[in-house]
């Protein structure tokens, strides 16, 4: 302990710092953090900058640290908790892993049943969101071909998301809806909703049937494994990817005018801020709008930027080719796995759904607390009395 | 016009320069771009890097462009498009403006009628729009007082956003739904949904009844004013503000955990990444979760940064409080707006709905095309004979 920092050794070489105004902010007893709301009750303006602990004491589950006040404020941190949030120095996390893939994905593409999704307190959805989260999309086998089946299925995850498009939808190639998607033409890979500024987070469609025609295969590709080939082939250009923000719209019906918002748009490849993970992939060429903001030193590195994230979006490497039959829906992590399709005849009716990444992240969360064991989120003493999430949860 | 652009002079000193491969990208011709579902239809990545046109024309109303090509292609591009979308340099454009305010919004704060905005075809409810653009909140005034009433008038704007909460929702004081919300608590100025991704764009509530008690005055705070004052005094805490993402959490409930994506979180002010203005703010210290990705060197700088933040936002200059009465309803933009209450006791019936930023800047798109004049939405021969929208639309 320094006069700023707690000092806590994992062993011998390993040690974290904590500052003591952070320790403050985050105790977690129930009159500095609503033990059913999980929100901070602590005045964090209020702690002195130069706060010092009057009592700083090593248990056997964890650091229990005194305060200075009228009556001294006692709060305890689990050794476990404080692990795993250690900033200083950052300790690695094992986060989920991500399965990259390209074409070779077709000998054994994540699939399960309707009726493990559809069976209640079952782990077959827990299983369903875990492949959709490696792999960013997964195929389900078995569907009853009705829309009322999708739609359930849809709603394991979370509600369903509404845009100027309604709710479920189904359609046929009629161009009721101002969008080339309601044609019969070929779409190379896009991901939707650019002109979002939170595009949808999943995609389910489900081919009720296609009569009187042929064509119309589907086509994923793997966006985090492209731009892992362009990071690796041409880093000048993923980091223009990073960087330029493209406009976009959706202005083919009347009554509406979709933009993001800010309207300067999210650069093709997005990331965290503060890992530099990548975290998302936006792209639609066909809904791109005036580059009115693009700086003019860059216009020809920028096109050059595009035309190569093209050509390794469509070389055979990275395409994943499958006709789809009715029976079998897919469901797609918008902001990772690009969808396209060939042309087509004869009549083709789809139905389908978005929902939104945070709907599908908190159901993740929550079957993650339920099925995985190892996850710690309750310390020792709380595992019998506390029936409701423990403040000490790694989501919180 | 050299081999890689093409110079238009608008008067004697000002000149923009346009790229050959961006002219021809931006074609808006029909075949280029389809005029129904203004989408993309050139392929951008055919598009020769070293493409030089065959002549360039000056006509009366715009830049005439023919490309060689078996049949060579004609572009044409309105000069008051051209200029509008002037990349080299950027010509600024005029902005809607945005007025800041403080406490003295009290003596005429933006106010419509219940009635005016909720006329067919009339402008009222673009006057209503318009004022939470500006204002970032608006009151509604004789507004019956009834859910029903309420949740047209939320509607107007468009479709009311779902979430883990509902979509139109009602509620008392009874902790319901496992947040602080829902208690007799008083609520310093905060933004809702830090714990989204998008965090909900307006929010509109209204007061049916106050019974057996007093106390709930309601607390609005411009978040774009208290930034001025806190870029102005502490340029340094303003950029920390700006850079240090907050992590997120709402989970109060059993079935739902929400985090944003990435969930390291978003900086409290979020800014246009080409511009540079201010376009969010986001800020609820209640539902902050364990600041783990704090750098280490910057833990004090940071609890000084949201120090002053706080302090700025809690001063009686930024601070507008307002007793609302049943029959007057506030919209807010609540990714600029702070609001809060203070404790009450007695019963308090509310009612209200969020609405998506996506949408009311659709709507606001849609009634500016219908009632701003000068918006010059159409090169003038289109005037009488294109009954939808241009394709020069300075939205597109």
């Amino acid at each position: 302990m320094d006069d700023k920092r707690v000092a806590v050794g994992w062993d011998t070489r390993t040690w974290s710092r904590f500052h003591h105004i952070w320790l403050r902010d985050h105790c977690r007893c129930s009159e500095c953090f609503h033990p059913t709301t999980k929100q901070r009750l602590v005045n964090t303006f209020e702690i002195p900058p130069d706060l010092q602990p009057l009592h700083v004491e090593s248990k056997v589950d964890g650091l229990q640290v005194t305060w200075p006040s009228t009556t001294p404020h006692v709060s305890f941190y689990p050794w476990s908790w404080l692990r795993r949030n250690s900033y200083d120095p950052p300790i690695q996390n094992t986060e989920t892993e991500k399965i990259l893939w390209g074409s070779k994905i077709e000998q054994s593409p994540p699939t399960v049943k309707f009726e493990e999704v559809m069976t209640e307190e079952g782990p077959g959805l827990f299983k369903w969101l875990q492949n959709i989260d490696k792999f960013g999309f997964c195929f389900v086998s078995d569907v009853p071909v009705t829309p009322e089946a999708t739609e359930k299925l849809a709603e394991r995850v979370g509600f369903i998301r509404e845009t100027q498009y309604g709710k479920f939808w189904e359609f046929t190639s009629d161009l009721s809806k101002g969008d080339t998607a309601y044609t019969t033409l070929a779409l190379g890979a896009h991901t939707d909703n650019t002109y979002f500024t939170d595009p949808c987070g999943l995609q389910l469609f489900h081919l009720l049937s296609h009569t009187d025609g042929t064509g119309g295969a589907t086509l994923l590709v793997d966006g985090f494994y492209v731009a892992s080939l362009v990071k690796e082939l041409h880093p000048e250009m993923y980091d223009l990817l990073s960087r330029v923000p493209i406009p976009a719209h959706a202005a083919g019906e009347h009554e509406s005018l979709y933009r993001p918002s800010p309207p300067s748009g999210y650069p093709v490849l997005g990331h965290d801020l503060v890992t530099g993970e990548l975290t998302q992939v936006r792209w639609n060429n066909d809904d791109r709008s005036v580059m009115r903001k693009l700086e003019a030193g860059l216009v020809e590195d920028w096109y050059n930027a595009i035309r190569t994230w093209h050509s390794c979006l469509t070389s055979p490497d990275s395409e994943y080719w499958i006709q789809l039959t009715p029976g079998t829906a897919v469901i797609i992590n918008n902001h990772r796995v690009l969808h396209g399709r060939s042309a087509f005849n004869g009549k083709r009716r789809m139905c389908g759904a978005y929902i939104g990444m945070d709907e599908f992240q908190s159901k993740l969360a929550v079957l993650s607390e339920k099925f995985v064991h190892n996850i710690d989120l309750r310390v020792p003493e709380e595992k019998t009395h506390q029936p409701t999430r423990s403040v000490w949860s790694p989501y919180l």
